[in-house]
């Protein structure tokens, strides 16, 4: 039976982990598509363009906004992030399933342009165990740690925009619950719309 | 984190195989309980009082009727069926998952009621095998089944009042479909109401 394909939004403060988990279940299943970014910030060790993000410049960047070619864009701490809509919407329209990782505020505005995504907000065990992996990680200077941590507890005050969490204590359990909800959303009734009535009365 | 048990409510027209798909979920998850119905109808074969249904006679149901102790009833051909509110509402407020296999009129009844449930319509592979199903089971009469099967499709017409669907080729399939339906809806946001903000802000 037909159906569009599922957007996948997975969400969540910075160090709860959705980076991990959504490359985990990448590697598990290579059905699903991912939506590559586009960004303002400089590479960090390892990315590649047109894999982890389109690195573009400034001016690349605003150009595309005016043309309105964005499903969301947000200025964080002094650079710009993206999701260009149109990669998105021909997957989508294709019946492939698409992921997308993003922060809470472009996740926001995927919820106003695309409702019907499948929106997951990934949680750290505790906020103790959130400032861990922040600072663990090593990528920023003290003073984005301190931004990225204090914005922690009114980031998770979003999640009642989301249909769904992930408690992320263990990376192999949170990538199986994250294929569990796309594949429960594919038994959704709302996502074939009038297709399975039709499928039984071309019987008759 | 707290929560309250999920309401799983299984229908869909007859001769579907709700009943052996319900029973295979039972086999490999001990942790749901099954809601058991009331009914007037004489027992088939092989079917245990308390088990399968609480076998009461008519004036015991309609003595209920009039006490509301019923979650929903409704008469099925010359038969009443009831599910009693008591039990049900007891295991869902200890956090425990209540499985209810019922008829479509009867799933209605209980979204009025209890919208929160997880409404699940379990379809036949085509309305030819869905006929066959019924001639095989071979507990009906002939205008029985009659009756079941031509009311199939408006039946199936009622399928967009349920959040999921599952096209039941093999039993097997069915359950995994149906365990992962339920596994999914315990990742659900709103079934934790506040407790997830309230479990982060008493670590500060």
């Amino acid at each position: 039976m037909n159906r569009e394909g599922i957007l996948i939004v997975v969400s969540g403060p910075s160090g709860a982990g959705k980076g991990t988990i959504c490359k985990e279940l990448l590697n598990r299943n290579k059905d699903i598509k991912i939506s590559v970014s586009a960004t303002t910030r400089k590479p960090r060790e390892g990315e590649i363009h047109g894999v982890n993000y389109y690195f573009i410049t400034k001016e690349t960047f605003e150009d595309m906004i005016n043309k309105d070619e964005f499903l969301e864009y947000a200025k964080v701490y002094d650079n710009f992030y993206g999701t260009p809509k149109k990669e998105v919407f021909e997957t989508l329209s294709k019946g492939k399933d698409v992921l997308l990782e993003i922060d809470i505020q472009g996740a926001m505005s995927v919820k106003k342009e695309y409702p019907n995504g499948v929106f997951i907000f990934i949680l750290p065990p505790s906020l103790d165990e959130l400032k861990n992996r922040i600072v663990k990680r090593g990528t920023e200077t003290e003073e984005d740690i301190k931004k990225r941590f204090g914005s922690a507890l009114s980031e998770i005050e979003k999640i009642d925009n989301y249909d769904y969490f992930i408690i992320n204590e263990d990376v192999e359990k949170s990538a199986y619950e994250l294929q569990n909800i796309i594949n429960a959303e594919k038994n959704r009734v709302l996502r074939y719309k009038d297709n399975i009535i039709k499928m039984f009365k071309e019987e008759l």
